[in-house]
This record gives structure tokens, sequence and C-alpha cells, in this order.
């Protein structure tokens, strides 16, 4: 038996499907489709909606779950006339809130996401070019203004983890890659020279070599560059010198982007210009 | 009188923090200093966290809000003894579903994160390339893999935007900025023809004139570029050409990256290729 949940904001929906799915997470046994229903703010949405999960409740022979952040009163009746098991995450915790903090709450979720400061914004945005612009070794005269400088072989990461760490925290994050071009004449990897003199904002990001392989081999198929051999030697040159030289550094190979870059943030203690939203 | 509210997780904390700042921000009245404490996944670091909402609670003469959605009942427990008004989301919404779902859940949250399917993480780490390759009209000939092709003037929200699809829904999208390139001889704005054959994947975003000039003014202050007339007649022609070809378009003026993304998948039913996390 399939069950349906519906997650439902008069918003991003954000927030109802974060915590939603991390509710739902717990019950691995239990086949559950998710539906997110974002920008119900109006009362003929909701009766559209509601139309929805009745339907929804006939076919599937069983009541959906109703997981929702709506704010205004009268969209939320709506809603609530519809056949459903309901996690109410606001009149469950708003009340007690209320309480404890001796004030009437605002009813304004929608609203407060909304009038983002410009500040923000634009550190935001600012935060996005310089990604952008520092990406892959690209250009390097600007390390002075990075928080941070991801450093990595080719395809363990670095990119999607510094466009994140601006989107969600305004966090300038530069990336470099570690190839052969930075080794010495032995074959040993050194430190770029252009990186010595901001070792500390370096941050290491390694990969289990089968991972990279596979990685490599979507975007060049059995080339030198995602044969096992190459990854392998790439792979244990980078984590030497980063043990070699005290960089801290985090294995992807297990991890979404979300968790490299919010474990890199607790490890490095590096500041969020912005609140993730 | 400045409360504190720690966010506390055993994963990212995205979950404790998105919930907790939307539930806070219902309180407009308080000032409300916020604290993310994620990967609290050792009695050690639950300890060293209670001692930190300890000294917390006396510097601000009150018991702080503590918002968590840690799973582990050991470390809950540490964390229960900590003084502050707690906001427990698991432990209250949990035993409701498993009696909805008739079985246990399987308190796996962290994992949940961390057992990334592959299929997923390569869809995302695909978008966010596209979305690279394919910025501000550098390269027009994936179109055909595009799920959409953002338009609008210079920096009115287009790359942050494309990126933010990617990462978060693994969306491909491309950008095609509308210039002066595009105008006919008698100065109207006309759709490029690489845009031509892909118009049903064509989204508009536009943008209040005074606030893009106060965009652009931060990268090339006093120029043409960023004056007001400049400003004016870009969004002008662009909001004239999505009218007469019936491209759908938002405003992008209030609204933050997240805004801008959900709702342009909420208009045009797009299909997200991965889940958000």
């Amino acid at each position: 038996m399939t069950r349906t949940a519906f997650f439902i904001s008069d918003g991003t929906g954000i927030t109802a499907e974060s915590l939603g799915r991390s509710l739902l997470a717990q019950f691995e046994n239990v086949e559950i489709r998710k539906l997110t229903k974002p920008y119900i703010d109006t009362i003929e949405k909701a009766h559209s909606l509601v139309g929805i999960i009745e339907a929804t409740a006939v076919r599937d022979g069983v009541q959906p779950i109703i997981i929702d952040t709506i704010v205004d009163q009268k969209i939320r009746e709506v809603i609530r006339a519809a056949p459903g098991f309901k996690v109410d995450i606001f009149s469950t915790f708003l009340e007690p809130l209320e309480r404890e903090l001796e004030t009437h709450s605002s009813y304004s979720v929608g609203r407060t996401h909304a009038i983002a400061s410009d500040a923000a914004y634009m550190d935001r945005i600012h935060s996005v070019h310089f990604a952008l612009d520092n990406d892959d070794g690209a250009r390097t005269h600007q390390y002075d203004q990075a928080d941070v400088i991801l450093v990595g072989v080719s395809r363990c990461g670095k990119t999607p983890t510094s466009l994140y760490l601006a989107l969600q925290f305004g966090i300038r994050a530069a990336n470099y890659p570690l190839t052969e071009d930075d080794q010495d004449e032995d074959g040993t990897l050194k430190l770029p020279p252009v990186l010595a003199k901001h070792r500390h904002k370096l941050f290491g990001l390694t990969i289990d070599p089968r991972r990279l392989a596979a990685i490599r081999h979507e975007r060049r198929p059995n080339s030198r560059y995602s044969s096992m051999d190459q990854c392998m030697q790439e792979v244990s040159q980078a984590e030497a010198l980063y043990r070699q030289l005290h960089i801290p550094f985090i294995d992807t190979t297990r991890f979404s982007v979300e968790e490299i870059s919010t474990r890199m943030i607790a490890e490095t203690g590096i500041n969020r210009r912005v609140s993730p939203r």
C-alpha cells in the first residue's frame, strides 16, 4: 500500500518539505509518495488542493499525511477540512512559544521570507559570482578576499560545494584543482606557490578513488583521466599533501553537497555571511 | 533582553534551523540570537554543548530556546538535561505518526541523509556543470538538453537561480541574457534566433529598474550600464517581449533565489530530477 504525503505551504514549501522528509525518513518500511505544494496563498488555491487531497485519499484507499506551514488562518481552515492525518507544526509549537516568550506571534512566515534584506541578497549574489570567477583555479589574484579556498583533485566536489556555500551562506569560496602540474621532479605533489601564502584558508576535499573513477568515467569514458590507477595516484598524493601541511580535509565520498558544506563550516568555524532561508 | 535559540542536530542541522527560523520569525518583537549546532553526534559533543547552553542561560539571564532534531536516544538525553525551553520536533510528531502508519520508526534521520543515492548525486552534479557551461549565453548548442532556459536582462538574477535549480532540484537550467545585441534596426528587442526553436522552454525574469540600477551600480558604478535610463529601457523592452510572445515570467525584485526558483517550478510544472535534502 502506497501512501501519499502532502507538504503544504503558503511560501516556498522548503520548511514543510524539509521537516516532512526528515520525519518520514524514520519510516523506511512504508512507501510514501511525497508531494510538495508551495504558494497555497489564496482560498481558491486551497480549495483546489483540497480536491486533489480528496481524490488522493480515494485512490490510495487511506488518508494522506498532511504536513503544513500555512500561517493564514482562513487558508488553514480550508486545508483542515481535507481528509488527512495532520502534522500541524505551527499550531503545535507557536502557542507554547508565545507563553515562553510572553508575547503574541505575528503570523508572518511567508512575508518574512519575502522581505529579504538587500544587504543579504547582495552578499549572496556577490558570493555566487565570486565562486564562479574563482572556480577551478581560473583566477588566483582574489584569494585575499576568499573566506575559504577548497582544494582537491578534479571532480571531487569542489565546484558544487563552492556554489552551495555561496548560495546558502554567502560564503566566498574559491577552489583550486590539484593536478600533475603541481608535482615536483620526483612526481611528488607540492603546494602550488599561489596557495602557499593562503594556507590558513585552505580546506581539502578527498574521495574514494573508485567513486572518483566512476564520476570521471561519466565525463570521459575509458580515458587515462578516469582510470583507477590515475585516480588512486592522484587521491593518495592529495591526501599526503593535506597530512604533511596539516590542511584540514574531509572525505566527500558518501556525503551530499549540504553535508560537505555544513561539515566544513563546523570544522573550520568560518563565519556565514548570511543566514540560510 | 536578547534571548538565544539553539538549533541542534546530529546531521547538517538544515531541518532544525529551517523550522526554528520559521517559528521564531513569527516573533518579530523579540530579539533572538540564533545559533546552529550541527553534527552533535557523540555523547562528548553533547556534553560540551550543554556546557555552552548553561553558560548562555547564565549570561542571558533567561533560558535559551532549544530546537532539535537529534535522533539518537542517548544524545537526546544529554541535551534534555540542558536548561532551556525545548521544542522537541521528533518526539512530538513521531509517536502519532507511528500510530497512524502502524509501524515503528527507525530513528535514522542522520543516516538517511548520508546514504544519498549515487544517481541523485550524479544528477545534481551534472546539472551544476550544465548550468555553468550554459551560463549567460556562453553556449547555446545544448539547449535541447535544458529543462528550462532563463532569459532576462543582465543582473536580474539568472545565474544564481540556474545554480540553485541545479543544486537543489537537479534541474538543468541554461540562461541567456537579453541585450542590445538582440534589438532590431528600430531598437526593438527581438527573440534571438537561437532561442526561437526552444520557446516552450523559456522562462523570463524581470526586476524593478531601480533595484537593477542599484545592483549594477555595485558592479560598475556611474556607468551607462548602471544608469536608471538604461535599466528602465532594458526592463521595459524585456517585459514587452515576454508579453508579446506569451513567455511566462516573474518579477524577482522582492524575492529570494529560493522563491524565484520554487515559484518558477510551481508555475511551469517542470519536474524536479531529484528531491531537495
